[in-house]
């Protein structure tokens, strides 16, 4: 707690399937930057984590799909972030995961996540296809075509597999996650809390939270 | 949308068990007299909202309930607000769930409810047993045992049943749920969106809404 981390990583954990990730990713760079902190994006299979968990999505229970859209266009405008549903919703993110997986400089990787962002939650086409993948491809200034064949390689989707199960081995279990070395921040409203701890300003009473994680049960729902 | 009330009732659903309900009884008091509406609490069973949709809550993915409590703690520093964990977490919320349904003048149930999250989640002997659910209706100025045998009462048993199948019925699937008619605010980050439905500067686009609630999926995990 309160340890002044000089200019650390943050790891970026995120679906395009989420809107939170999207309103999150288009937050976090003035967030890290103005701490001097770099960002690592790393593309992870939100569906993986509630299998993980045998948990439901939030587009899995009736009521819950409509509030989270709801929600998400309140805080959109409140943060003046256009925010428009995809064409289908919930769509198969794996194509647009792993071609955001590819290694590439650092700014034309931002460039092609911003672009697959865009194409699922800024008023286009979405990345459910193979076409839209290479067209938000094009749009970020990279060969469609070859972005959507590398994608599509066996390493690049055991890349994928792999930064889902680190993330799921690392605690995540949902998107967006922020991770600075193992302490992890979950969820578009994290962002002040990361912001505070990269800060050294993180309120955290250790007592309580030891307190908290050996506290035992007297009731379940079995 | 964009619609004024003049002075709405705002619902007020929650369960001793979350600490986000307790936050965000601290603080809607404030949101909704400041908007000229009133506040109706409404104990309701979050387990029983589990049940219906076969979902598990915070609590029972392990990293999801370290998590939890960090973010309320967090959270709770940033309002001011003390924030213990409770004996044991979970535990039987029943009882006091129960006791807070008794019907009794405004002033009286606040009162009750006030102290009923105070053994919980400020610092208190919890409300898992009939002892500490008596000794927090005392200190509301209750008589405390008549407190507890009342809320054993098969009247008020079923109050609760009816108020939670309601709330599920009227679609809140976790708690804090603020139903102002039929709008529903989920959780305690939702207040702000909350107080601007109250001040009729609600920015929902109904164009959009309507497209998301009608969008099709094109991919599912099954």
């Amino acid at each position: 707690m309160m340890r002044r981390m000089p200019a650390p990583v943050v790891r970026f954990l995120f679906d395009f399937i989420s809107p939170y990730a999207y309103l999150a990713w288009r937050q976090i760079h003035t967030v890290v930057e103005r701490r001097g902190a770099t960002i690592e994006p790393v593309p992870v299979l939100f569906a993986a984590m509630l299998n993980t968990y045998q948990h439901k999505g939030p587009a899995e229970i009736p009521p819950k799909r409509v509030y989270m859209f709801k929600d998400t266009l309140r805080r959109a405008h409140r943060l003046g972030i256009p925010l428009v549903p995809p064409p289908t919703h919930p769509f198969n993110p794996l194509l647009a995961l792993r071609a955001a997986s590819i290694e590439r400089p650092a700014p034309l990787r931002r460039a092609l996540i911003d672009a697959l962002f865009q194409a699922t939650w800024g008023g286009g086409a979405g990345v459910a296809g193979a076409a839209e993948v290479a067209n938000a491809a094009t749009a970020a200034g990279l060969d469609g075509a070859k972005v959507v064949s590398d994608a599509s390689s066996d390493e690049v989707k055991a890349r994928l597999r792999r930064q889902t199960d680190e993330a799921i081995a690392q605690g995540a279990f949902g998107v967006p996650t922020m991770l600075v070395g193992p302490e992890l921040f979950w969820g578009f409203d994290s962002l002040e809390h990361l912001d505070a701890y990269l800060g050294g300003e993180d309120p955290l009473d250790p007592v309580l939270l030891q307190r908290w994680s050996t506290l035992l049960a007297s009731a379940s729902r079995i």
